[in-house]
């Protein structure tokens, strides 16, 4: 199969729901939808969503069923991007090659721009459209794990942990305990959404979201691995920053051929978890070799 | 009635369950939980569960059935409070007689805990026990109602007009549109979210509806009035902050009289509302009264 169709296929369906949905600016609070929508549709990857629908897919379910919670996938991830970039948080000013939210709307509404992204990403779960294939308890249950991905337990902790430990020498637990969290949860709960509404049974979700965790981690690491020996123009990003900012990365801590070390080994493991699936598993197997070989 | 014992009663209620809920603060992330915990524990009137318990008592529902969705609620209120509270909003030190979250645990922390909050409160509301009474299409349904209002067209909404107005000149019609969505969207929703899950039908979910409204508006209305004539020590913060500030109030915008009187004529037709209901909507009635006379 030729990957860069399958995800440009997918990417423009998610383009066209979220633009469907999002609300034109508009009223006396225009401000906060404009900066929700900037950030939106700042030319990302919208490798959440497709995760989510290649998962339903891998299964043999429709893709269509899982499409309003795979764009609530990138509003919690593009929600998280807001708030990382604060200035009391990661203090960047470029993402995606563009001036970030609060740089360009001020801290106040990049705030609330953020809140506003994480809150219409339930909403837009709740639209879902129920089906014979697809019931409302499944529904629930796979909101609560997205949740709890994005929460405390997952995103939140893990991001909490990145701001705490910047500066500090800390050992390769904590630097997994990170990437899991911050990153790796909410790319697990992505694929594993979409097994789950697609109608996976227990074994089939199982694999998943062990293929789920193993990308989840290789990913953060290839991001660590771009900051070190990436092109800027190409990230749309400073590169660097984390070795500036004294971030706790793999290379960081466990140097650069370690961490891809590792990075190999995690991908080899995710497309093992695979093996339970035929050629419908094929666009999952082909993100967890792009994501060694992605270039931003 | 007793509406002091009534209040006491559904408050424990809501204390026991909160606590039961929520984790004690462990492993590395435990600052974002304690954090969470310490804004959610600070002695809040707990306004928001009580009137999801008692909507749903006036429909003749049973209150156990709300009450995950009724600590959401809270929870949802707290995160709304630590983000207002931060020094890019509206820079408030002191919250129910204790500093703010960002003045004890960092401004990062306190976003991340907001976060937290907000994520964790959909992560409830998942957990709800569904019954022959209330079914997850219901359910599903409110959720999808509370997140509307709580987002960009209610509380965010009503937050960016409220920061982005302070000091500017404003008629009443800004005046109302902010006090409607900060504060009164989710005000509404609690009892509206009762009715619902307390099996009210639609006219009666609209007498609610019409109810919730009517008590939000006044319950921002009697913040602003307690802000120029109430009592520091009782109100757990310093008053006449909104004066200094600038804020866009009632009695800043149409004076001290006329806000009494919108908040009487706003408390009068929320009691007309609850016309078509017998004596199990008196606690909503008594605490629209409540609304009027209440100190802090």
């Amino acid at each position: 199969m030729d990957l860069k169709s399958y995800l440009n296929e997918k990417r423009e369906i998610i383009e066209a729901s979220l633009k469907n949905y999002f609300p034109e600016p508009q009223g006396p609070a225009a401000d906060v939808i404009k900066a929700m929508n900037y950030s939106l549709f700042a030319g990302g990857k919208r490798l959440r969503p497709i995760l989510c629908m290649a998962g339903a897919e891998a299964v043999g379910g429709d893709e269509k069923d899982v499409i309003p919670v795979a764009c609530a996938l990138e509003l919690i991830h593009t929600y998280s991007l807001i708030h990382d970039d604060l200035p009391v948080m990661d203090n960047d000013d470029m993402r995606r090659g563009k001036p970030t939210s609060h740089k360009v709307f001020g801290e106040a509404v990049a705030v609330l721009a953020g809140d506003g992204l994480l809150t219409e990403a339930f909403h837009l779960m709740t639209e879902t459209v129920l089906t014979d294939r697809l019931d409302s308890l499944t529904l629930l249950n796979v909101m609560g794990m997205i949740a709890t991905a994005a929460g405390y337990g997952g995103m939140v902790g893990g991001q909490v942990v990145d701001i705490q430990m910047e500066g500090k020498e800390v050992d390769a637990d904590i630097v997994e305990f990170i990437h899991r969290r911050k990153t790796g949860a909410l790319i697990t709960a992505s694929v594993r959404a979409g097994a789950f509404l697609g109608g996976g049974n227990e074994h089939q979700v199982n694999a998943i979201t062990s293929y789920g965790k193993n990308i989840g981690l290789a990913f953060q690491i290839s991001d660590d691995i771009l900051d070190v020996e990436g092109d800027s123009r190409r990230m749309g990003k400073n590169v660097g920053g984390d070795a500036r900012k004294k971030k706790i990365t793999y290379p960081a801590v466990l140097g650069l051929g370690r961490s891809k070390e590792i990075q190999e080994k995690t991908i080899k493991e995710a497309i093992e978890s695979l093996e339970p699936f035929d050629q419908k598993a094929d666009p999952l197997r082909h993100i967890a070799q792009y994501i060694i070989e992605r270039k931003r």
